[in-house]
């Protein structure tokens, strides 16, 4: 067990980096033991270290004993050693190793950490892309298995490229909003109040009292704006307490917040937002190619695409459309799920984009802060932007005015003295203002193709999934 | 009000842009009534733009009335309005604005959000230094006036600068472990089962069952490292029922948290975790001078002073350096907050650092999952950072061996039912790893020499805090 005993010159080399140019070399590696199978007085052993993986050959011969092979043998798949080796290039192409043209010729091999000998899932089966419709037999791995024994399932070759393409949007999101000018800001998830009336809302023991967990961040967003920051952002966990058991619901996501200070017309904040989204879809076909590859390897579905300007449809062109398609809606309904797919589909036809703003929402269905539309008063001045025909943002512009606000909420029924503390922010001086809240998962799993929010969660919370 | 009507083509010119190169010009601005004052037919407004501001004239005469200019006299204080003026250059610098070679002389204003009359605090008392010893008879403002009126508090000089600095932090952060090959993970914070003991933890209603709010996301940077991410970090919030009232406690605050598995020292983790923070320490000191400067107006400190490579003492020599100042202390006892202040000001005499790494913490004083030290049992391979005298960082090699593990929590007494699955992560292979959390708003007050951690976090949270 390496407790930190010493600090020796050893360099460890990067399976990625053993090629042709390294033939020769005798080199240490520290890796897990991807697969191994011996066969008579060799074993080969598949080394893996993240998505890299090369072929081993513990051989009895000048450098390996009898017994160091039948220990090699015997080593369980998933622990992690260290092996000295000779790099020898091969005459033919590994094609089950991503390091095709070397092989190593082991020397010594340490056990640096021992898995136990029965796996609950096997990496082969868990990257195994499940064809519909014919069953061929081979093993693929279920949900719940996968999640129940996430450490072994993030170790796949999609999974690492799934969540080094996640961390990857939240950089380019704060990337582009920082060079934008925007300020990150920190919000407090534990909330004395229940905002907007406080359905879907868990409930916290706060000392003696009860508190509870903030459902998004845009109170205090608006505070800022309020504050004179102007432009702000965070990223974020968001809770919600509703028992949807749905591919694309969870009880804990990460929102990526944008609010902003406008001085004329929320399509300034709305331009804004949609630049920033298309800046990250940018940002990730040039950065995270080979992970969207591996992805869609396991994954197969079309590239993402989208347009410049962003195509931005008002809702009653959406309607339009979708009576078109035969689809009854009255003017002032919300979309379903389904509809939403269907507008994705008739989208896409008409206009080529998998990405796409609806803007002009019936005053309705949003909730009481959104500003009404000035020219017609069913409309307001609400947007929602969309990947492959499903939701991954829903904004506004807030009212910032205090009477209108407060006419608004009574209009709703909701109790003013519950949310006193937010209208108050609005009596000392508020600028016009808009924003709107991304869904981290969403969008990874809308980008690359994926089915399920699951899979694009680490560790996801459901009504039924609080482990591990 | 603005509602988006329309879409003006409108120029709106930034405060800190109007310098004598726009002399002349006719401009329009939006920005607050910093300050109103009235003489005969003048009327003095100083208009405000986050930490910039203008003086402004409105004078009857030809291009304003008598009316307007009393209209201009009784917008109250904090209002936003939308000032159309020249710009003229004064003979006199005008030393109570930033702008101080110009003035705008108004010729139309419109309201564009009206303050009320009364407000909470006084900005220009909120930004007063506080002078110790003597009484000027100036006011200033208390803490719970400025935290229950946050919205206004956070418009002050010194308000804009803490949380632009901070936001600075978050990046600086993310940068510099990008750049060494970090991945951004988000870890859940609704989690099942209450970590190490279950002191001083959040419980909240999860549907029909209880769940609990993490203490911290270390589990799932662990599990992130046995599943082969090798190098992690997140930001994100971090809670603590904890009934403590000092000036540094916070029962939700935001950890800035990294992970990384080593090859043969933990060291290797240490020098990366302290590398990070000297690069965030001179970025800080490169990009946001102007920011430091203005905080130190109201809070005088001294520059803030680091070495490179970081001061690391180990925990024995601080002992030493203690005893000899007349400290009594026993060789496995933890260090109080008087005795890590006065060591705080100890080292700074003695190596001219407000930065420093302690080393090989006595193993009794710390957690059941810290690695011992391989050569004496009652050291442990853990290690915490300071600034300016008080904790930022604690941090420790983790046991990766699952037999060692289950010991160590036995030995504590802890309930092995209940960290089950904690320990059955490192079952599969684990490699040796290290790591730490820092507190953001720890290292905000510390660097900037403030005195309360309620400064540097926009809606601060104790046990007696929930709003706003």
């Amino acid at each position: 067990m390496i407790q930190s005993q010493e600090k020796p010159d050893r360099v460890l080399v990067r399976i990625s980096d053993l090629t042709v140019q390294k033939a020769d070399e005798v080199v240490w590696v520290r890796a897990r033991v991807h697969t191994s199978r011996a066969k008579g007085k060799q074993c080969f052993l598949v080394l893996r270290q993240q998505q890299f993986n090369v072929q081993a050959l513990a051989a009895v011969g000048d450098h390996a004993s009898k017994q160091m092979v039948k220990f090699a043998a015997n080593i369980n798949k998933e622990s992690i050693i260290d092996v000295e080796g000779v790099v020898r290039k091969v005459n033919q192409k590994i094609g089950s190793c991503t390091q095709q043209d070397v092989e190593l010729h082991v020397q010594k091999i340490y056990v640096i950490s021992s898995a136990e000998p029965r796996l609950p899932l096997q990496l082969d089966d868990a990257v195994r892309p499940e064809v519909e419709g014919e069953e061929d037999g081979r093993a693929t791995v279920n949900q719940d298995t996968r999640l129940d024994n996430r450490v072994i399932d993030l170790r796949t070759s999609t999974s690492q490229a799934v969540f080094r393409f996640q961390s990857g949007i939240c950089h380019l999101f704060r990337e582009t909003l920082i060079n934008k000018g925007f300020v990150e800001i920190q919000t407090p998830k534990i909330i004395s109040a229940a905002s907007e009336g406080g359905a879907n809302v868990f409930t916290v023991s706060y000392f003696k009292n009860n508190a509870y967990l903030a459902q998004s961040p845009q109170l205090y967003k608006q505070m800022c704006i309020c504050a004179d920051f102007e432009k702000v952002f965070c990223i974020g966990p968001v809770f919600r307490a509703e028992d949807s058991n749905t591919h694309r619901h969870l009880t804990e996501f990460v929102g990526l917040d944008i609010e902003m200070a406008f001085n004329y017309h929320y399509h300034e904040v709305v331009e804004e937002i949609a630049d920033t989204l298309v800046q990250i879809f940018k940002g990730l076909q040039e950065r995270f190619q080979t992970e969207i590859q591996t992805v869609n390897k396991q994954f197969p579905c079309e590239p993402f695409k989208f347009l410049e300007p962003t195509l931005r449809l008002e809702y009653c062109e959406a309607l339009a459309m979708l009576r078109e398609a035969g689809i009854e809606m009255g003017d002032e309904e919300d979309l379903s799920t389904p509809n939403e797919k269907l507008l994705g589909r008739l989208v896409k036809e008409k206009y080529d984009t998998d990405f796409y703003i609806l803007d002009k929402y019936p005053l309705a269905v949003r909730p009481f802060y959104t500003m009404p539309d000035p020219r017609n008063p069913k409309l307001s001045n609400s947007y929602d932007m969309f990947m492959r025909g499903e939701e991954i943002l829903s904004g506004a512009q807030r009212i910032h005015d205090p009477q209108l606000l407060t006419e608004r909420a009574l209009h709703h029924g909701i109790d003013l003295e519950k949310i006193k503390a937010y209208i108050d922010s609005f009596r000392f001086g508020a600028p016009p203002h808009a924003g709107g809240g991304i869904g981290l998962e969403r969008v990874t799993m809308l980008f690359l193709g994926l089915h399920n929010v699951r899979q694009t969660s680490m560790f996801p919370r459901d009504p039924k999934r609080l482990t591990p």
